[in-house]
């Protein structure tokens, strides 16, 4: 039974893994700089994305990722921006055969931009499943305390980069910013860290500088 | 392929649903109530279960959930509560065998008391594993966001009790209450909800006695 379960999932992480490099190598083809953002249920991913897409000077598209619902991809597309949504009924994570099938039908002509894909809010499993990325992007809230890269190592281990987000609510939690930083880099020693606030936009020129920055060469 | 992952999912789930009733069998005959906590990380599990101990009458015992660390089954030691860990390494949910092991291994002699289980954090895996409990109940913070009943229906369509955590920040939030009544209502008509604060001890008198009226029958 063990041994079954284990086989079936490398299948489908190994199938998984092909489609990613498929659509990944489609991307840079068309020049669309692919992020993938995760982070826990309201760590702030959709508000800290709408904050960043004002300040980014290339077209961008959002792939939403809920269990259930429209409401981001619903208040992108009110904010003018373009925005698809994927619903996994109860799936814990996207694949990147339905990112691909969901770009391929709602952003046909999209191209030289920035695609955001907006994972499911879960600290665990998405980070195992490749979406075609050429990068990872982990939002974590200082309102959710600083032991989550002791708890959660795997989306730390394989995040390009870490937001702190909600630091406008620093002064009213017991986070213990040293604690997190340590964790992290105990797993990941090269992510650089933005502390962030999608409400007040705090932090988020430069988190705008850096993905010009490291998305220049597909970009140009 | 899929057919067979969907296969073997359903006899995952059945072989769980089986030790899961055996164990609360077990735990019933021994007079332990026992509550699966599920909430996203950082929603204040811990530091809620840390306050609600102190303000049980019956002795508790607390299984602590996580993918890795021992941080939390430490701090419930270091707090004078018994406490065992159980990390599942990759795992997103916990399962009834190895929450029945863990009970059986450090929890041998406990009897007429709690058995909290803090399950992993995640609002969408352990929505469909039953773990030997008597009643769930789902932990959620003002800091998430209204929008959690219907990005993950799961979770609260299946709640005992919804508790509405960290309310001592409900003023430096953009919290809409009435969109997460309203959500949860239209999956979930008969949990009660309460408004607390870990942090602060607010609302959990309350919580305090409700458990104690539902646990009544089993404690007796």
């Amino acid at each position: 039974m063990a041994l079954k379960k284990i086989n079936v999932m490398e299948s489908v992480y190994k199938r998984n893994e092909k489609r990613a490099a498929e659509f990944n190598a489609r991307l840079t083809d068309r020049r669309v700089y692919c992020v993938n953002v995760m982070g826990s249920p309201g760590a702030g991913k959709t508000t800290l994305l709408m904050a960043l897409v004002k300040r980014l000077a290339k077209p961008v598209f959002i792939i939403e990722g809920d269990v259930a619902s429209d409401i981001d991809a619903r208040a992108f597309a009110d904010a003018g921006v373009m925005a698809a949504q994927i619903n996994t009924g109860s799936a814990c994570h996207l694949n990147a055969e339905e990112v691909m099938q969901k770009f391929n039908d709602t952003a046909a002509g999209f191209t030289a931009g920035f695609l955001f894909i907006e994972n499911i809010g879960n600290l665990i499993c998405p980070a195992d499943f490749l979406l075609g990325e050429h990068i990872r992007v982990l939002v974590c809230a200082v309102t959710d305390g600083g032991d989550k890269p002791y708890k959660y190592p795997m989306a730390f281990e394989r995040a390009g980069a870490v937001l702190l987000n909600k630091i406008d609510l620093m002064n009213h939690v017991d986070f213990d910013e040293n604690f997190f930083t340590a964790g992290l880099r105990q797993i990941n020693n090269t992510a650089p860290v933005f502390n962030i606030s999608g409400v007040t936009g705090e932090g988020l020129d430069a988190v705008a500088d850096w993905l010009a920055r490291v998305a220049g060469p597909i970009l140009a």
